[in-house]
């Protein structure tokens, strides 16, 4: 039995193409993998604060000297490391805003990058004095774009700083096995975008039937 | 007389390598243009909030259909882009959080891409359908990198998620004339920090000496 970690990041509700996909997603998974718990995160509709400089002193205080002031700077980000810890399979429903995430999900990344929770920091290795924590995760990106050509052998792929950074970022607390599901031309409208909606839907599809935990991490 | 407009995005203060150096920055740029007005927004300090559905709502609506409640939810939008419009030059300081921009600079960014006031959507072009509107402006962008390496030709820079999105995300509109000034090894500290950062107070000495206004635009 797997936890799946579901999470919006779009501000708009209804009209929001990676939120009725994400949605989409969840809906089928459970159809296949009955005995999994859901939990919902919604980033995109609640607003996650940007890091302070009370958050960035408590985190690189060692938990044994933390005032209680600290702790209440970080309860936040302790709760959405708690949860992203709890969590074996990650289905994630990002717009592109500006070629990036929207600054809500850039918040959350922020707010869950940290030291000693979801990566080590060990300056005795030279080599390589960061190591990552978060261990045998599989993570699924449903993207939406509002013009085409920003998957990947796209004409606009150069463009995307979206998957890259998000493939750097995860990377880095150890969430290697990331899917990405794009769908494009959200702007244009009519039947590019159905297609588009379509072909995600059947990548989702085949991708709902993979096993929840890796076996081999 | 130029009009430049000085940006710190860090949340920190004292602590701030990026914010040291803007303002070291902007001293020098003052020393060699006696007759230019400065402009500064703290967006490190100060939260840009994430935009949100009234918010997409009110810039995709045409400005003689907007309602009261849609120019109050562009309010600081229309604040920030009137403030970037009236500069000449950019100065801006930005620490590297997580590879990329932090998420209150991510904010300020969404905030201050406007299609009908910073670019401008012509669907009937269809080859290039978006055109900038912010052009014959100079800007510069002082990153601060904890570790070393993410400069161009360093062992990290495919890491740097950041350069190559600032350029994308102010190219997009018209803001191409961008020179980037790095201090890296914050967190290492030590002579490793002290002789970045003198290397980067040396290419500022001899930045501030150029025109603030481009003659070729």
């Amino acid at each position: 039995m797997a936890n799946l970690l579901h999470i919006d990041t779009s501000p708009r509700g209804e009209r929001s193409q990676s939120r009725a996909l994400s949605k989409y997603f969840v809906e089928a998974w459970k159809d296949s993998h009955l005995e999994d718990s859901i939990t919902y995160r919604d980033v995109g509709r609640n607003s996650i604060p940007h890091v302070d400089e009370p958050w960035i002193a408590a985190c690189f205080t060692s938990p044994e000297k933390r005032t209680s002031d600290m702790w209440e700077a970080i309860a936040l980000s302790e709760q959405l490391v708690d949860e992203l810890m709890a969590a074996n399979v990650y289905v994630i429903g990002v717009p592109m805003y500006n070629f990036n995430v929207p600054s809500g999900f850039k918040a959350y990344i922020d707010q869950i990058v940290r030291v000693g929770r979801t990566y080590a920091f060990e300056p005795e290795d030279k080599e390589s004095p960061y190591k990552p924590l978060v261990h045998g995760k599989k993570m699924f990106i449903i993207t939406a774009h509002g013009a085409g050509g920003f998957a990947p052998g796209g004409r606009l792929e150069k463009l995307n700083h979206q998957a890259p950074y998000l493939k750097t970022a995860f990377g880095f607390i150890g969430i290697t096995d990331i899917t990405f599901i794009s769908v494009e031309n959200d702007e244009l409208g009519g039947q590019k975008l159905a297609d588009s909606i379509a072909a995600a839907r059947a990548q989702i599809n085949k991708l709902v039937n993979v096993p929840a935990i890796n076996q081999n991490k």
